[in-house]
């Protein structure tokens, strides 16, 4: 069978490293090429040194969209809203689109300068975009073309959240969630020093993180209405690897915590990357996987939903394969049937 | 002038440990003796390295009481019960004591089987012991000879929410609480184990964690009735120091901004170990040091309070050198003056 | 084509857990069964929570022996010596055994009171079993039925410098080698208790490492003739998985830096493993997979050699598999073909 | 008493920080300025959030030298060399210098170009700077008005060798010291850029780190000959504190390993500082004191001699500290008594 040809933009950072790896092991794919404006016309390898003696692709300069029947966008926040119109044009409507930074997720092109801190440079192709959530919208993803693959905070809150949404819980959830540091990317900056990073814990952006409006927008998708209102603080970890997000509710009036954990039984049937755990996960047994672990604990007329994902793959890039295969007609699972290492 | 002599029970313990480490450098006391019952008769740097060449003690078996001023009870929970009443005969009235332990955090003896999982062995001496937490609790310290010091994850949180809880905020308040594994104690357990603590979190007792009452019954002092509900969740963390609070409440209806910082500003006036900041507070600036710090931001109706301790020292033993501080009519911070090291 | 049955005996521990994992996407593998005298009965992943979705398997308390193609012995060291003269009684001779433990790796029986603190059980056997590592003992292990796994510390050691042995390379060498606490098993002890292995390293058994003897073994075998000594340090690191051991040994007179990069590349071609690279390796970059890097370096008449691998995939597991696919004259990377995840 | 008068230059690195702590602490001494190009007129504590209400210090854009009588130089390698002939121009003769850079350890200006690729700026000053090591040097710096103060792997690493070297030992000595992110300094980096850190080892510069002459320097100094040759590989560590190293040597025939011991107990006797240990040292019993735990074992040929320190404390600033004590003639240890927490 003749492989689909894909080609990466941005293949040097964190989650390209990791769209890398999961591609090559993919058996319906081959990877045509991988862009880095660092590495140019080098080895892989030397950006991401796992890959050594596993491929000999070396980074090109640019793609030939021409020559793809897919595209993973893995640059930078603001790069693909400039680009993507004039890849269309040049590329023809056949070129699918998985974009992997936040510049279309979002339906409401308002919410850009508030949450981004810039206007959107193509509004117009905002709502050809699927949100690629798949356990949360999957029948949109099987009929898209492009799709916007979510950000690491919002794939963990809204997997947690959704099932609630959709049930028709409501009110203001509370949310901490907490991440490694790989989430930063690729690159060397204050936040990221390890002297400070290590054995630290410290929030950042309470109530302001950009990926919020995300949130809600497929909470409320969910829900057919505005319901779930959500009050995240994120905090910076001291790992390298995982989200781990931690959602506290008010139970609705007369509602009993067997209809709550049935909401989550059913929201997930058939969906096999989300594991309902009966006790409060662990990123150590998601991280390296395509997983999110999801606890669900109902008390005192509180609910209280914990999940876990690795960042960089449920969170980025293997989400982004997962979007690739649902897209495809495939079984969403090709390329992504592995565990993560424990411990 | 005469030091005071002061005995561990329990020196053998992290927070043992931390006890001698402070008592050593405290100008005003001497440590007469330190038990445990796994290295009686031998040198105390046998169980805290660090403290080698810093000092001659060695551990004993057991305790003379009357020959001290001082009593500190750094034994395991339960323990503290059971002997209080004895030691109290044995040593007489003039004896201080602080208990480290959460066997007498509690007034209302009803609460002991629920939360601690034991009836209270000495129900009549529990409103004899005052709550130790010397930020909101100081005038009745002052006038204490019994002190029952509060927990770690107690502390962190009390002070976060004690301003708010005065200020007559009520409501279901959101706590995510993130621990350092010195909290569980110097003795090996799976889940201290570290190849599974590593690079890990893992939340624990969502809503049950046995802190619960004390933190309700000092806002509900504060408060001068019901108001603030505790919804906690603690976390396991990948850290050895350090716990770091995130709460979540709604402000109330017509309140502003100024207003709750105000609280704050006022509650902490003159309490120089509570440090008001600017931005998120991180664990790397209050470790090893008896500091709190404590962060609030307001934003669309909801109230976000961060405080960061050092387990081990504003939530064990350094307390519970303040409380002495403050019980023996002294400058609270005296021996407690020293910054922690950064990073 | 029909698949291999194995059994894995000692399922529950870290080793056991990589073993299965690793096996579930083996193409040629099926897991007949895997004992636990801690979890029979109950699902694999309890004990291995990344594996929950992704296999039904049970743990056994027993194997039926005769029902097994390759029999793993993922046990604790004086198991296997203890067993195996019973299991062969009862498989007959076809039965194939890959022993992870110490318990055959030496052929003097000699060594064993030295080095394990314990007379050898079954001392007829010891010479029955081939050394397991792959790229410095290949041939013996294509003939092989038994087969010793390498330890963890011996085989990053061996790696690093069976092409200076085989070279004619002699005299003191100097390891300090530095360990993950995975090492050290799934069971807490004192030794990797997270809050005093947090950020800590620890030497320990300085030139007393029950793996030294199996290194000199492998080299002497390589040399012709006693040539290179062990100076082995191994020291406790603050990570949870890999090994890194840092080599020195004087340059033979006359020898050039080319001459000694010459061994090496010599000594691994053709070994996809072990990856020779032009910079000092990192563990995270071989961790997750069964890649050993290997640097070397000579100056002003000293060679260093500095090899990294995955304690429990090329140390353990991973090089068990590949001990499997040469034992059966398959491509020595069955089942191995991935990039551990970076970072 | 009239306190003394310090100034430094170069107060927001790491070492800055922890001199500015340490000096806040000490009883003769009062910090009169410090200086930042970062954050001039800006409080200390937004560089060390640790000291925020411990002190009301801003940094200043320059020092008055005049208005001083110790000056310690903070700044990066290769400015003191710039600056000194200056700042002796302006503050005469009476000021005391304590660098903590490169700059001033090496008596032999030509081995600058070699070591730290830049000719030496001030070659007529270096041997007016006695080599700031308190143990093995202790005569020279009692007399001394200027001191170069060690670099961290020269701290640990001599002082394990020192008491060999003196006492005739030679030959080449193998040594592996592995060091904490700190080391690096305040600025991040790609070495210290957390996700890669985090978790990993890495060796770099081996053979070639420029902490080897000094160390060849002042052990040459002890044998009173060319003696011991070293041969260090350094590896970066997944931990913010801390230097620990594993040097290796042959024992001279004939020796016996009482011997060796009793050339460390007799050079160390009456050095608080530095502890001689029963087994291998820890990290976190020396980190944030002023402390070198040293260890001895004598086996079939070979001594090994493991050292540990907290590099920014004994392997900087709490070594300046103790150059200023011996310098002024005061007990060594004043303001250094502390233990350091643990774990």
């Amino acid at each position: 069978m003749k492989k689909l040809r894909v080609g990466i933009e941005g293949g040097a950072g964190f989650t390209g490293g990791e769209l890398i790896r999961l591609l090559l092991a993919h058996p319906k794919v081959e990877i045509a090429a991988a862009t880095s404006s660092t590495f140019p016309g080098q080895p892989v390898f030397l950006a991401h040194p796992n890959l050594r003696g596993r491929t000999n692709l070396t980074f090109t300069r640019k793609l030939d969209y021409k020559d793809l029947d897919v595209l993973f966008l893995a640059g930078g926040h603001g790069d693909a809203m400039a680009e993507v119109p004039a890849i269309v044009a040049q590329a023809g409507s056949k070129l699918r689109i998985i974009d992997l930074s936040g510049d279309f997720r979002l339906k409401d092109q308002s919410l850009y300068p508030a949450w981004y801190a810039r206007e959107h440079k193509a509004p117009a192709l905002l709502k050809k975009f699927a949100y690629g959530l798949v356990e949360l919208n999957r029948e949109e993803i099987k009929k898209a073309k492009w799709i916007a693959n979510p950000g690491c905070f919002a794939t963990a809150t809204a997997l947690a959240l959704g099932p609630l949404a959709k049930g028709g819980v409501g009110g203001v959830v509370s949310v901490t969630a907490i991440t490694g540091s790989s989430g930063s990317g690729a690159s060397a900056s204050p936040i990221t020093h390890h002297p400070t990073r290590h054995a630290n814990l410290k929030a950042y952006k309470p109530f302001t993180h950009q990926h919020i409006p995300e949130i809600e927008q497929i909470l409320e998708s969910l829900a057919g209405k505005k319901g779930l209102r959500l009050s995240l603080v994120p905090i910076s970890g001291p790992f390298a690897r995982g989200i781990y997000a931690v959602c506290q509710v008010d139970l609705p009036k007369g509602w009993t915590a067997a209809q709550v954990k049935e909401l989550f039984a059913s929201a997930y049937k058939g969906s096999e990357f989300v594991r309902l755990v009966p006790e409060p996960p662990s990123l150590n047994a998601v991280n390296g996987s395509n997983h999110c672990d999801v606890f669900v604990t109902v008390q005192e007329g509180r609910i209280c939903v914990i999940s876990a994902i690795d960042n960089l793959v449920k969170g980025a890039s293997g989400q982004a394969v997962q979007n690739l295969n649902v897209m495809m007609g495939w079984n969403e699972a090709v390329g992504l049937e592995f565990a993560g290492h424990y411990p």
